[in-house]
């Protein structure tokens, strides 16, 4: 590490954008230069109560912001010129557009997973290809339901357990602020195509995995959870299977005994802990529910979707500069800068 | 069939005793004596309303009922004086404690799927075992998931397909009609323990069935979601498939291409073609998403919880009292009275 | 009444519609020649299950409907020629571009309360002012919850009681069948001005109403919620309010200690009434919660927004073409055909 | 002030418990010396890894909570040795038992809304009662509801404008982390009595106020929406009544134009703030909405009931200690810690 700072930006104060936001400035060896975005609503008007510096992503915003009351900077091409690294957290397909500009201004970028892998060449997860990625010029992020999906069939594979996994992802079915679109009411919403696009993507960091997905919408807005059938390559204990789990980082483990018993029982736990937005980055993952049978383990988990891409972002910024070499010690910092826990969320 | 009907009644009339009455009123060589309860809300007032004879479960109940205005018949023991069978529909571990009493009064007697195998030592699906209950004095129609269970993964056995089956059941988290308890919000509550008892309830009815099942309550209140991970004995068509679920009875295909994307979909679709309050008895199947990956076959389909198994109920009672000695027979009959769609639910 | 049937149509088989469609079936003087829509999903698809003739209500759509499998009888034009009257129950907007095309074809038309008072210059709710309609061209039944708050305060008035009413309507977000877009998921949306727009709306039926009311959005699917805070003329007994309700039509009362205590549980209620969909055409009052405190009255009742407009739009098809010219005679007779009830719901 | 910390405490660390003791802790004239509580479950063991000393409010539950791996810091006869006061903010009925408990140990006590005013003989409203408070022994913080009503109606009353109030509560249904019971799914549930208790509970505090309230519980989690009809002394302009809300502390204007159109607007917006577990202590109410029409004036707001009694239980104990004697300067320090923020909540 150099006594430099990163100079980083965020593109898109949206969900993901802000947390990223969040996470770069408490990094020792980031600075956050500004965020950019469209709008003039609470969201940005609640950046300007925290004192960020703001940016207009399309310069024929800026009058229509500023007319709202909002201190801009600067446009886009100004927040560019000052620094290294963009993380690029715009809507789908806004972000394709924008690498021309980034590429132009000589600044690296960090793309999230609803961009295609096809637009960087390179998907990352921390902890499965860290190394690949250091000092690209792109890489993307996988999504959160991809993201837990490598954190965990990587730790079996570390483990030389992993054969194959089949997957059903139940997921949430539109963010917990929306009150307009894309809500859905006491249903179930199958997607329409099995398989669903996340086993493929996963592939996309770990080529070698056989693992199929099958995803649904249910009727709530906070937190996917999912459910795996996996065939492990020889007939295991369920502490083989528990231990695997534990040698890896950003899982954690949750018990029903504990009174964790559903998806909301977390949400309440991380406000508890005290966790800005009441965040969980781990994949949480119930230890008294996970069952082996013969060389099959069943297991569920959850993901916090609007968090957990978060500290992976702020190692591909670290693999991306290149200033950590190693994956390992990447994930340790933004670990501990953040308060990842270890082993069991609440211990 | 003889000329003489089969006097049936119904003890419990709730969201499967009021539905399994209706069919019962349906069928030609069956009478409905009555029905009895023991409360005096608006479900018995509008079985009143309906013309039921209403008789008082418990005898200690009849007082309540006639102050409340319902014209009460008499109690149970009245009931079973003029009955061959009774369909018992009362909530949980309440059934067992009436055996006693049915076995005294001669009268034979249908369980729901609340209460245990060993109760009776029989449990029912029509498609899978009619022939085995012929002339018993009791039997047990299981629970809607393992109805829907049975009648696909042996659909998949007849066929010769069918090696191993990986379901995740997708409950609704308590009935439409509640308003004070069990309802769940907003959130997805994992059953403790995998495996869940389908898979075993299901072997009650077909022992070689190699199933194990994981179940979930998500926030809806309107029938179950099932996706299966099924292994087939070989590489298999998908062709080959879809025809051995077309063999099957009770078994109908809906298509995401024709607007049936959810749930919620098939609700109105039962409404718009005028089911009795709105019933689905068919497990409906999507066919565009089913999908064949070699010896893999991956699919959902939906249950509806409240009406699925009352066409079992009717044919386990055409079984006990041994009018009809032929299941297919049978099941042909009671879809014919009640309407049940073949093929596709609505083409 | 004539010998000769009246001959309807109705243009837009959705929530309304079809509705519509199935109690012009029901009334003895009218005759349903066809049913006209764009779409080619299930719900059409149902159509042809049930034996109506279908008509493309644009002809650009004819082709795509046939490819569907959905017989056609013709376009739009087709079925004008065969009918007197049609009831336009097409999406927002829509009706108003039809309106040229029904005077061409001669056809009287009922549009829904999503068109403007100023498309007919006559707005019509049966209780209120049936015999204004008669003879018209056109005429546009209110929505349901202008329906039901003329309903009520009508009743009030026509017993003097009337001074001002003062009205919190909490709606239901979507329909039920939705599963894509308009959902909103664990909030309630106010809307974002004040007054609403049924005040006025009532106004358009009964111009001497002094009524001001207020509109949200909660979290559920099925059925209008209204709380009502009424000046009255005088000081009144609790007694005479409720025989001012129970003295019109249309109205009936549900009691909390008949179990009716939540929005879902009529709608159980009314499929264990065996009515057609599920549907309540009464405004279901809560008699054991209405309270009358000196001048001042409040009370809560349910509007079940996919069905109360249905028998208006059958009083509505009777006034224009002037077969009935006592608006209670009309009433009287659509209700007892469709089955409403009096009084009580369920008693 | 004095130097001297107030010793204080928390009975039952629960939604409301919780939040007094995060408050109790930022103060700097207060000293949080334990919790109480008699579970085991991740909320207490969550008070564990935040470094809270725990104390088991009842003796038969200790030895549970250290067998779960909690330390136990004594029982609470222990707690109440070392304390000055205490708030009791355990489940309703409890708190009352406790009564004699906190009086033989000479310790003061605050209670929740649960508890009856009889049990104190004062409840308690910072904004219009704080004096009436100096010194008692007990008291009784009003419930989320009828503080909001309080602070509301108090507001309009010290600008002469208030003459009656009449108010719809549309409550959540439950809390956010509940999974198991008093859920209520798809509907909407009316109180079964009119009027409601939130009107004679703000006269406890208030007695002059003519408040009717009726209350209803929709499906939804997070946060009460009220909707007044409010009768004032004189015809106003609406600037008149926003000038009286703005001169009242700890109510604060949101707008629909800023994009807070929803009840889960705030809820995103208090943690984009990074306020503590995302509460809101104000009443928020929406400035555009709000609408005057002769001596009358409509409006609606939020209230984030989880939190909103949180600033009061503050200022309590000052008055019951009698550190502060004027009401608005406690108020002015409790506000300036925790953060509240006035006019606008996000400019």
């Amino acid at each position: 590490m150099t006594n430099k700072k990163i100079k980083a930006a965020v593109n898109g104060y949206g969900i993901i954008g802000k947390r990223v936001a969040d996470a770069i400035k408490l990094q020792p060896d980031m600075e956050l230069v500004g965020v950019a975005d469209v709008e003039s609503d609470y969201r940005v008007k609640a950046a300007v109560v925290l004192g960020l510096p703001i940016y207009a992503s399309l310069p024929e915003k800026s009058n229509e912001m500023k007319d709202a009351g909002i201190p801009i900077a600067g446009n886009l091409d100004d927040l560019l010129k000052q620094i290294d690294i963009i993380v690029d957290c715009t809507p789908k397909g806004i972000g394709a557009k924008n690498l021309e500009l980034y590429k132009k201004a000589g600044v690296k970028v960090i793309y999230q997973g609803d961009e295609k892998h096809s637009l960087t060449g390179h998907s990352f997860v921390a902890q499965a290809n860290y190394e690949t990625a250091l000092g690209l010029d792109a890489t993307r992020v996988v999504s959160c339901n991809t993201t837990s999906t490598v954190r965990t069939l990587t730790a079996l594979r570390n483990a030389d357990l992993l054969k194959k996994a089949r997957g059903v992802l139940i997921r949430r079915a539109t963010d917990p602020w929306e009150s307009d679109h894309s809500g859905i009411m006491n249903t179930v919403v199958p997607e329409p195509h099995i398989p669903s696009h996340q086993g493929p993507d996963a592939q996309t960091v770990v080529p070698e995995l056989d693992v199929i997905t099958m995803a649904v919408k249910a009727s709530h807005t906070q937190t996917h959870n999912h459910y795996w059938v996996v065939e492990l390559t020889h007939d295991a204990s369920r502490d083989e299977v528990l231990a695997a789990f534990n040698a890896a980082s950003r899982i954690a483990f949750i018990r029903m005994s504990d009174g964790i018993v559903a998806l909301n029982s977390t949400i309440e736990l991380m406000k508890d802990l005290g966790r800005p937005r009441g965040d969980m980055w781990e994949v949480a993952l119930w230890e008294d529910v996970l069952t082996v049978n013969g060389n099959e383990v069943y297991y569920t988990y959850q993901v916090y979707n609007e968090a957990i891409v978060v500290p992976e972002s702020i190692d591909a910024i670290c693999a991306l500069i290149g200033t950590v070499k190693d994956g390992s010690e990447s994930i340790r910092i933004t670990d501990e800068v953040i308060g990842m826990r270890k082993e069991f969320l609440y211990e």
